[in-house]
């Protein structure tokens, strides 16, 4: 038995840990009590059920993206055609790399994805932002033809579905996938810009 | 027992008619034979496995979906740029009405799609074919920007991945959906166009 008092980040951090081992499907609120030397009781009094422990992990993962995403994107030196195939290659790469990287929690984000959690709608709405935020920027500089920018940003990221959507994990260990991603993104653009 | 001699086209239409039934995992050769009234060597005397007869009824399936495709979009008196719009909304549509009305085929559809059976590749051949023939007649008409339309077709495959991938199937369902859709194809037409 441990000595600390049991804090929420710190059943959140045995959670990944447990999830990294064995995967969405066969974690149970038993292995982590079990990992923490606690008994299940004590992880229910911080969260009320699986669910709600694993919508927890991917929201500190999730965290974690968006802010690996800010970072790759925020040079402000750029124009907004430049600033958008930033965003839409940091936003492919960054998937790319925790699907490689980080496969069993990014399999966790796919259940999640798959049942439309809270989460994984909230961070579909970041997505959806931060387009929109570049896409106004680069229709009030006359960059970027006039268009309503919150549904160009859903066009944008729907014909980004195969490079962004967990359910095409498996294409994204092609070969070809940067340059298949380069060519919409280039496509996307010349369908964007002033004439 | 049937009176006549079996022939392959016949297995085929049982086939189908099982799978309409029973969907592809719990379809069997012997649940074939004995809708025929036959032994289920019969059956192997004409597909050696039953990958080989689930591949037959989906070749016949998708030679009738290339049909409905070819005839929706045969009218030559449109510009490039309109048959490309018709074709790509013809494409989505043609899918999601075989996804609705026939789910269990769709199903078997999306087995052989994931496991890249030879149907599978050999209906994205035709469906890529279909869009670069559009985009060189457009190139060559000057209605298009100057592209490599084997290139330019496949990119705009991989932006309709919403709207074509089984794994969609999904989304269809959403009263959005035909919304979502122009509007990518909007996005992609304006990207191809000459300036």
């Amino acid at each position: 038995m441990r000595g600390e008092p049991l804090d929420a980040e710190t059943i959140v951090s045995a959670t990944e840990e447990v999830l990294r081992r064995h995967g969405p499907e066969k974690t149970t609120v038993l292995d982590v009590a079990r990992l923490l030397g606690v008994s299940h009781g004590s992880v229910y009094r911080h969260f009320p059920s699986k669910a709600a422990l694993r919508e927890a992990v991917i929201r500190r993962w999730l965290d974690r993206v968006r802010e690996d995403l800010v970072a790759a994107v925020q040079d402000a030196e750029l124009t907004p055609p430049d600033r958008l195939r930033g965003l839409l290659t940091s936003m492919f790469a960054v998937k790319w790399a925790k699907a490689r990287e980080d496969p069993e929690l990014f399999a966790t984000f796919r259940v999640l994805a798959a049942e439309h959690s809270t989460e994984s709608r909230s961070h579909l709405a970041f997505l959806l932002d931060q387009i929109r935020a570049v896409v106004a920027d680069g229709v009030a500089g006359g960059d970027f033809e006039p268009c309503d920018p919150e549904a160009t940003a859903r066009a944008v990221y729907n014909a980004s579905t195969r490079f962004l959507d967990p359910r095409h994990a498996p294409e994204w260990q092609s070969p070809e996938i940067e340059a298949e991603a380069a060519s919409v993104i280039s496509l996307i653009l010349d369908g964007m810009r002033a004439r």
